[in-house]
């Protein structure tokens, strides 16, 4: 064995400055009674699609390679949402795709604040420049700003949640068709939860070559399985493609989303039930002393408190309940994220939110 | 709605040059009834393991986000491989870690020729050069040709296959180690064969901080789970796991993973099967007229044959048998490599490629 090198290497010190500048996401890890932090579905699949699933999943060759085009899950996504196989990519999870889009493009990327903060860490790890424009005070997207700001910086991407996170408003069509149509950029519309406010720029995405759109299996019921979705021009999906890692879908999640969108009624009534507990909860927030609630087309409610968030967010832990503490200097002072739970954990969410607030 | 702009925008010309040049990884999909082509494990688990895989995957909550930091796997893996949980990251198979590899450190890449495909064509489609230096006649490495090309082009990386694919042989220990102990760069060993050739570097890992070595369970009989493991100092731990996507490894995979490196003792019996099947088609191989067979510490075998190679691997495509076609001018010219089968697939494989080398 030849002799090791006298002095020890530290090779952090080759890495990226980018990087090593960099903090990871946080994602509190502590499990919860109810946990309404991660704008999941908190409604298990019912036990005949389970069985389903299961079925499949058993006579699953886990040993062989999953399929690199995951060609049957790409025909139930195409079913469900009418967005053809051949424009489609499909990710590890949209947080692959958003590393895609900015690995193809680089930087400068341009989003507005607040927003989903993958973009921005996703950009930082890859050593790109993030450029940010606030939202008015409303949350509204100012289309201007932002074309003036693409322009200045000569931005490759501009990212647009649509609805977004974590605000819950869904930005004026014509704003985003402003921006769509005037930058010279490649423009991410985020519609991660584009099932909540049943709107979608996919109708015009033909007339923007620009345009990019993502959506995700996440929020619908399937966070677990990892499925991102991206659909743009022939020519974008032609050298995203190019990025993405030959099996980037896993046997299992491709078996289990194919039979789970075999039943688009059970997902649908499940968005309906959360689309009208999002709208139970939203009154009943705004009806509480101390509380600004903002309207959402999601299925999350952003909301701020007169009181100290942080300590309202630490006795809701308290009491068993996870949500999502946004609160710092700036925009977001004192607020704090709520996912829409079944109706039993948001009746339960509003009467410990209520005993919290009456003890300030 | 805002006017369209006139002309249509191509951002293609956006995206970064050397992803326009690039090539996509070409795998072949057509469904062979003997695949012996992707190094995978032949043999399914054994019904009793697939019972209970399917028990705790009708558990699992899909509806949920997976464990950010996939703790109950990374134990299990602990126990199979010795390796701290501190210490390791999972990818989304090997090729997600070689990806964070590259954006951690940069380019240059140095690699021998010929190697794994996925450290170029990673490297490639993040915009970063790739240096190669050749492999002698016999495939052997070199160390003090790597270490002054490392050298002289300030190579950040260095990845190493041991044992090597396609070549099927293992590097000389002490020609890794003296690579390890003097370039400046992080030197990764990607054990993906380890398995069958039972010889690691794990443990000389902490004698050199520079190294990285990545493991999979591809090989050893989960593919389709996709599930890779890297460890190292905890420095470069520390580094790596910030570009790391926070959900990168889907609830399933964790489960059946977990579920089935409980079973070691399964596993190992497989592996052993697999050597002495390896060793049975290697004999086989090189008792055949017109056929050069490499001797090998994977579960594949690459072999050179004296007739057109293309056509020899066609016309077992022809007979239902998929094996991997490597042949191109150069060190692997006529060089076919087939991945060791069940003994009734190698008996198969060979007959047949006995009857095609006669038709010669």
């Amino acid at each position: 064995m030849p002799k090791k090198s006298s002095k020890t290497k530290d090779i952090t010190s080759l890495i990226q400055p980018a990087v090593r500048k960099l903090k990871g996401y946080s994602i509190d890890e502590t499990p919860y009674r109810i946990k309404m932090d991660a704008m999941e579905n908190p409604f298990p699949m019912p036990p005949e699609i389970q069985r389903e699933i299961i079925d499949s999943i058993g006579t699953a060759l886990i040993n062989r390679y999953p399929d690199p085009s995951a060609a049957k899950l790409k025909e139930s996504i195409a079913d469900l949402w009418g967005i053809g196989t051949k424009r489609m990519i499909l990710g590890n999870g949209s947080d692959e795709l958003i590393q895609a889009i900015i690995l193809a493009f680089g930087g400068p990327v341009l989003i507005p604040t607040p927003t989903f903060a993958m973009y921005e860490i996703t950009s930082r790890a890859l050593s790109q420049e993030v450029v940010a424009v606030p939202l008015a005070r409303n949350f509204a997207l100012d289309p201007d700003k932002m074309l003036k700001k693409a322009k200045e910086t000569k931005a490759k991407i501009i990212f647009l949640a649509c609805p977004n996170n974590p605000t819950g408003n869904r930005f004026s069509e014509e704003a985003v068709l402003k921006i769509a149509a005037k930058a010279n950029a490649a423009v991410v519309i985020d519609e991660a939860y584009f099932s909540f406010s049943r709107k979608s720029f996919l109708p015009v995405l033909r007339d923007y070559p620009n345009m990019i759109i993502l959506r995700t299996l996440s929020k619908i019921g399937f966070a677990g399985l990892r499925i991102g979705v991206l659909t743009a021009s022939a020519k974008v999906i032609h050298e995203l493609d190019k990025i993405r890692l030959p099996y980037n879908i896993n046997t299992l999640s491709q078996t289990a989303a194919m039979i789970a969108l075999r039943h688009p009624i059970i997902l649908n009534q499940q968005i309906s039930q959360l689309i009208s507990a999002r709208e139970r909860l939203y009154n009943a927030l705004s009806q509480l002393d101390g509380v600004t609630a903002y309207s959402s087309e999601t299925n999350f409610i952003l909301f701020r408190t007169t009181a100290d968030a942080v300590s309202i967010y630490e006795k809701l832990k308290e009491a068993g309940i996870l949500i999502k503490n946004l609160s710092k200097p700036g925009p977001l002072k004192n607020c704090l994220r709520v996912t829409v739970g079944t109706p039993e954990e948001n009746s339960e969410f509003i009467s410990s939110l209520a005993k919290i607030l009456k003890q300030k």
